[in-house]
């Protein structure tokens, strides 16, 4: 084992006050949508903080902030750790500014211990994360990582109509740094679960074996406005009739093919009336599965029963793919010094599978990547009521020093 | 059989034009929401027709429009037919005008051919029968059969915030005649299907038994907002999965009760969002049936349905009535008139049920009322691409001058 460092936890909650203060939503949350002013000040804090504990920092061309504790060996990669500043419209007090400030909180506890491991330690900020001003989400690290191109991420238009590039620049965050250029040894990702699953079980440290493949998708039924006290069943093109069969549908396909989510988000109906049979409905489908195979499997019946829902209301159907990424798998390296260290502060610890997307899924393409879930209180996410309790935050904050120390070793295998 | 009369379908055609031309909208439709200026310019053709007619006008104190062709016996309870003039906001060509023109039109052939038949008729034009800008719809007649106040209806609220007692004196269509002062011996009124039956069956007269009973509920499923990706399927409170499978659980109902309508037109999600689990949803549902004992089956059914599935989504529901109206069974002896006149003429005819409401089923309350549906091609209604063929108009005013003239018999049984 690595030797223990102790992260200071209450200048963490600290440092998440003062985030919070720059834009608060009672009861607990922020906002801080990419880009904007209260993006900006987090920004400006985070660097302030690192410059402070004396690490180097360097901001890439999307706005991407590494701050740098360097390793004894120049020669090896370092290990990277780190999430997101920005907040959804709606965020709470945990998602993303917890991965971050633990990561730093983490390089200073090393540097406080007087240790130097071989490799360096990088903790990062990764831009637009959310996804919620800009799309698409995890857009710091997609560019990062070379799979979306810079040009094209700068043109992109926010839901207020603003231009991602000029954004960038106004708020000073469009750095010198060509986005890339640190090929990290690992990157592991802290962050609090957005699900109700450790709360629920009691379980203190979730080890995250990947992230779910995402499938979304959106039909569109099209039958006849009729009277709805004229028109014989038999005769009906009831375009509401077809979205709502495929709703309730997914239930059965989730009881069929385990491990399954399906959510009917979004219904609307045309023109939704109580006393006119719609004629148009359109429904969006969110599949969820760890394996492909099976998120095929249940695209395939997914199709089947729009179908059959379409035949039996006498509609027509189109489909259109909104979203779709293939299950990431997390390296093995990174789960087993997840499960260790857990393991080795005594802590209850279970394999997790992300529902939701994050950065390391996207650093896992060019490195060995992983994450830790901290628990969060009945599931809330994307809410100012989104919380975890004190000892789980600081349960998870140590496993991450932890793995980091640990993964800093030349011979980490 | 009395004496055949021939109601004039070119001037019919001629009056149509006439009252569309104040509000068209293509292809064939128009737009005289009670008491507009629409309104009023269509009440101001019906009289001055009547007036030229020869007919002695008379307007009640909410509007309804009464042109009387005196009988021989002044001791005789007069014949009345009529309908509508006012539209939806997407009105059709035929949906209400028909009926008071074919009325109107029945007086004049009765008094060209010399005819003084020994009780009198009457056409009528009753106010806001399509409670599409005050409601309660059907509202004229309503006020008539001292079944809503007066007062009560001119103090109305329209959905643009007009008053309906200034709008009413504002158009000169509060009139000194007291609701309910004319008692008929009989009302019929010609309307079109505003269904498909008759179309698709290729029948000329709907010989109408009743109307439906009608009961229209509100339900509201109240869950938790939570992460689509992130939610195991065993830990949601998913509104919408319960709004859905309401909306699907209604077919089966209507196999289960044959005649049964339902309609789920109305569905509302909140937040309606492709990745959040549905923390509230809304559903409408319309139930019709022609007999009561089974419209309370469907009832107590559906309200079944709706724990059941409230129960499974993890939700608590709750329901609202938004209208009710017991099924309505026309008189025999116009049901009897229709089918004769239908028959005297070799015409096509079959028994139906409105689905519609109308102001024949008010009216049904203080004297044998009656109704002739006339076909609606494709059953399209409440736009303005309503139709119907000439042919079938022509044997549809027949058969109501017919049977106007039979029951202006002193001996109508």
């Amino acid at each position: 084992m690595s030797p223990p460092v102790a992260v200071d936890i209450d200048a963490l909650y600290a440092r998440l006050d003062a985030l919070i203060a720059i834009a608060p939503l009672p009861p607990d949350g922020a906002c801080r949508l990419a880009l904007t002013e209260a993006d900006r000040a987090g920004r400006d804090l985070f660097c302030g903080w690192a410059e402070a504990a004396g690490l180097e920092i360097a901001v890439d061309a999307i706005g991407n902030i590494f701050a740098t504790l360097a390793g004894a060996d120049p020669a090896l990669a370092p290990v990277m750790s780190g999430s997101h500043l920005d907040t959804v419209a709606t965020g709470g007090r945990f998602d993303g500014a917890l991965g971050v400030l633990a990561a730093l909180g983490t390089l200073e506890a090393v540097r406080a211990a007087g240790l130097t491991p071989p490799r360096g330690l990088v903790a990062a900020a990764f831009t637009n994360e959310e996804g919620a001003r800009f799309a698409p989400d995890m857009m710091g690290s997609l560019v990062f990582a070379g799979d979306l191109p810079l040009a094209e991420a700068r043109a992109t238009r926010g839901v207020d109509g603003a231009l991602l590039g000029a954004e960038l620049d106004r708020i000073g965050y469009a750095g010198p740094l060509a986005p890339g250029a640190i090929r990290p040894h690992a990157f592991v990702e802290l962050h609090v679960e957005q699900g109700p699953v450790l709360d629920a079980e009691g379980i203190a440290i979730g080890i995250v074996e990947g992230v779910q493949g995402i499938s979304w998708q959106e039909f569109t039924f099209a039958g006849e406005a009729n009277h709805a006290g004229a028109t014989p069943m038999a005769m009906r093109h009831d375009a509401g009739y077809a979205a709502a069969a495929v709703a309730t549908a997914l239930r059965a396909l989730t009881r069929r093919i385990p491990g399954l989510l399906a959510t009917a988000g979004r219904i609307v109906l045309e023109p939704n009336l109580i006393n006119v049979i719609a004629h148009t409905a359109t429904l969006t489908v969110d599949l969820r599965h760890p394996d492909e195979a099976a998120l095929r499997e249940a695209e395939a019946a997914l199709a089947e029963a729009v179908a059959a829902a379409a035949r039996d209301a006498g509609v027509t159907h189109a489909a259109r793919v909104l979203a779709r990424f293939a299950p990431v798998t997390f390296a093995p390296m990174v789960r087993e010094a997840v499960a260790g260290a857990a393991a080795a502060h005594g802590l209850t610890a279970r394999p997790i599978v992300s529902g939701a997307g994050h950065d390391a899924q996207i650093m896992a393409r060019i490195a060995p990547s992983g994450m830790i879930f901290a628990p969060s209180i009945g599931g809330i996410s994307h809410n100012p009521a989104e919380a975890t309790r004190r000892e789980d935050i600081a349960a998870a904050v140590a496993v991450l020093a932890d793995v980091l120390t640990t993964l800093c070793r030349k011979d980490t295998p």
